[in-house]
């Protein structure tokens, strides 16, 4: 599949390309899954400008399939396992650098939604070894973006108090990853639902944003009065004042889905009074994603996946209803 | 000197107070000199509420004077040593915690606008060896503040490149750190008498935001487009739009000054995409406090005084000349 | 109980000493119950000289008791609280520094070995809400040592393979902090007894050192290849070479029980090539404690405690007994 | 050159090999000057055995040379650029990891010593703009262990103090980048000769290790008794025993030259007490190799050079003499 023409989600279609050859150092998958990002659809609407890439562009970041072919001197994958593309082959170890993101799937590089996907051996990790080709596809984007927030950025340890907003996949991966590490999580949603499916993945205490909109006070009440230790921040500009009133002096918020909305009265002064730090964060390296895969397969996790798939051809419209929020978990295709 | 009445800078006067007694592990400091912070014109106004204590209270967070007097079982410093106070008597140590702001001194507890000073010898300080009272009066605040931002927070190293906004106190000191540590640094002001008086403490490049006033672009161009990695944001939420459009991927922004003002459009998404962190800081720990003497000592650093020095009962004129903005360096009283 | 007359821990007697009033910011302690480390043996011998302070000295590091008195100003406990003595009143925060270990308790300070131990207010800690007097006396030492040596200097995450020796204080609360923070415990001891224990606390790889002497074989098989994240080196010289083989490139040895034992060949260029470090931990300061309690109550943790007690009268010979390691977790006496 | 036949310094002889031609992403350089280093001497001898590589291998991993053919994609340097090859291929950013030393240049894979060096664009870094070749030829080595020791590993800052050992490429190197970050540094050797040289260079305090044998105990002098913060620790088992007893409670001794040797009698008990940590370090990444060059770049820095260079065919004549460690500075060959 391929944006063709113009960027628009209704462009992507199908093409046939000819079979990939590995050259040295690279191999070739056979991909088996994709799932989607909020990403995606920026992106297929030409939201990154020349960030993006040119058209035409195939789509999507995230996937997971098996090795099929590998290059001369290929070491790190063999035919035969099933690995994930990392989100950039650009960023394979230490923090964000200003080539980082030059090397990203499914913009400005092509993406996973190719029945054949050439890449460089340094470019792919292999996934955990009980997880399916759909559940590992869900990985390279929102898992490691929580992980990374949490883990890396956050130095998360037991017995810390961590607020997640609603139920998307950075969310609720790191559900799981601040479980993993001991936590306390709160987590706030609109919809009962949703928050009951997120207690019986291990949230400690959940929050209905639309009975309690005043949720940082609540959030201030679980704690007594401390204020929590992380927020994974994703609701944009709206949120992110109560978010600054709900983590305690010396806290972090992992900004991850501010990405539009306009700041009216953010307040910042106390930000400055206690020594609050918000940290942008943009998925993470393949370090950061071995380590994750480390910790996913010693606790046989599964990610959290909607349960209605999308077909292959469907990806257009699953693209463009992401933005309903009528998922819980990763939005998946298997193929 | 206290504060009576009522809040207010207009209400600082003289009074006597009884000669102290050093207590157990107490000392008493003769006070002879201080130096003056906005955070003192705010207090003074009873701006930080039932943070700030209640009246009377006796002005003042930085200042250093002599020990006169000490109690039983006292270590670490002896009668005749030029001392300082830190800024809170509860922040000894490690990141800022719940209570580390309950013990400040010029609000909520008494400061340094006093003849003599009762405080625990754990909250005292020895002056860099060199420096005269008058100097070491400049410390407690803003220059733990810089050093805290740019060394603790900041984790600045040789070539980092640094921008400082203003000739305040907390950016001049940023100077003398940023240098210290081998960094270059961009210094904005809309004064080009003080961008010459700068330059002569050594800052590499100057900007004079008013004629320059896209002083981000100019940033950008000066480290050849890759972004600083570190501003010292003093200025307010006006120019913190422009700080995100100067940092580099990965870059720093300490926020120091950001205590009011709305922040109309502020470019969030810039700080999730390029991984910018937003380090809120408020001086810093007894800790903190010694590791700068030792580099001062070290460097026989001489602090940034503004060359018109106000007398003891002028105090509350100093603190509300201080947002015109005419000095360069700390404002300073000797007695 | 204090030792008298000369340092041995035959000579630690019952003495009468007068109830002790708190003055202002003190707190007097209604001790309820001790525990004892190898410390303490090797204090009451006089073995670690002046900075064991002089004699009488009232022995022992650990206990806890109820607050039954409080002084002037005092704000952090309140009558009735059960608390636990920080190891030393002069580390709250932050790194070891010169001045640490200037104020630890049961030498050079006066311990816990007594009914109404006189401390002041900021060298306490509240112990978990659901532990016993017994239980959280066992925490001071040994579980902040350990708390201190995998999340502080550790920076523990899930995943991470961790490697313990036997079964005394510390290597049990390791296994415990390990376990909270999602990690893979590998724990060896001469005794399938206590290894099945270790197994039934989540230990999840055992390996008896008298029937697989090559251990650190074991641990790189287990780690298919790759070596373990952290080891907790408890054991002396002896095993010190065995854990640098057993580590990853880039892994950390916490050094904490290697006190005496010659280093005949100890393989310091692998420590060279392989980027290992080597990082003494001695217990750990009260920020460190106060985290680590937060995670305690989270997870309603259980100390490990030997069953086997002693009498408030018999703490010289529990002393004696202790380097015969017939002890599983710690031992304790509760009065 | 190459070394032929059998692991041997001697048997370093001269070959002719066919032109290089750059496939994509793979530049040639036209190597210009080398320098040597111990692992150089070792890995000639066949010392590190089988991580070593295989015969034939051009040796050296340092060197410097201008870009004279690029391939297809290449991004990161451009025909006439003066460029260092890395030290390992496979260390571009974050820690030491198992694959790191895979891509060592001069063993296992062919090094600096020939006249086109065929590599990928991700192995090489932009010299500083203001070094000769011969200069910038001395860096990949020394002068980033140098610096990964002080700076990432150390987190060096102005005011501390750090001890260095001798005046080969490490120990002038860590003065440089002590000096650049504001340190004072103490520096032993044997000779006052070479003492008054690195005085020349900024030491600050001089230990002629022959007439003060116990320099640790003048290191402690010279700090009031404190410790020094850092040891660049090159000197072997003998020397670590003093390293011990010099560094200041929670002080760093970076372990760079600890290769052989047996360790009688070292107080660990001591590194435990006092929370020492030993950090190995060999050498460093793409990206502390980058940083440096900035920092270098900044201050116009000159490396340090023996004045006595060596023809290029005299390379294993040049590495014999090494040990007898009569230079001061790096040994070079310029072509």
């Amino acid at each position: 599949m391929q944006i063709e023409g113009a960027w628009a989600p209704e462009n992507i279609g199908l093409v046939e390309r000819p079979e990939p050859e590995p050259g040295p150092g690279e191999v070739v998958i056979g991909m088996r899954a994709v799932s989607i990002n909020p990403r995606d659809l920026i992106m297929s609407r030409g939201g990154y400008g020349r960030r993006g890439g040119s058209l035409p562009l195939v789509p999507l970041s995230d996937g997971a399939g098996e090795v099929v072919a590998v290059g001369e001197g290929v070491r790190r994958v063999a035919i035969g396992d099933l690995v994930c593309p990392t989100y950039s082959r650009t960023w394979l170890a230490g923090p964000l650098g200003p080539d980082s993101m030059r090397g990203a799937h499914g913009g400005p590089l092509d993406g996973t939604m190719q029945e054949r996907m050439l890449i460089p051996e340094d470019a792919v990790v292999k996934a955990p070894r009980h997880m399916t080709a759909a559940e590992a596809a869900t990985l390279p984007c929102a898992a490691v973006t929580a992980w990374n927030a949490l883990v890396e950025q956050g130095g998360i340890r037991a017995g810390d108090v961590v607020l997640l907003q609603g139920t998307g996949g950075v969310s609720l991966f790191a559900l799981q990853v601040a479980k993993l590490h001991g936590a306390l999580v709160i987590l706030t949603s609109s919809s009962d639902a949703k928050l009951a499916r997120a207690q019986a993945m291990g949230a400690d205490h959940l929050i209905n944003y639309r009975s309690t909109p005043d949720w940082h006070r609540r959030a201030r009440e679980i704690t007594a009065g401390r204020g929590v230790d992380h927020v994974v921040e994703v609701g944009g500009a709206d949120t992110l004042e109560r978010s600054i009133r709900a983590v305690r002096p010396g806290g972090t918020i992992s900004m991850i889905g501010v990405l539009g909305g306009s700041t009216p009265e953010l307040g910042l002064g106390r930000v400055v009074t206690r020594n609050i730090r918000l940290q942008g964060v943009t998925v993470g390296s393949r370090a950061t994603f071995e380590a994750m895969v480390r910790a996913m397969e010693l606790h046989a996790l599964r990610p959290p996946i909607h349960d209605q798939r999308f077909a292959f051809e469907e990806v257009g419209a699953a693209l463009q209803a992401l933005p309903e929020g009528r998922h819980f978990g990763k939005v998946v295709s298997e193929f």
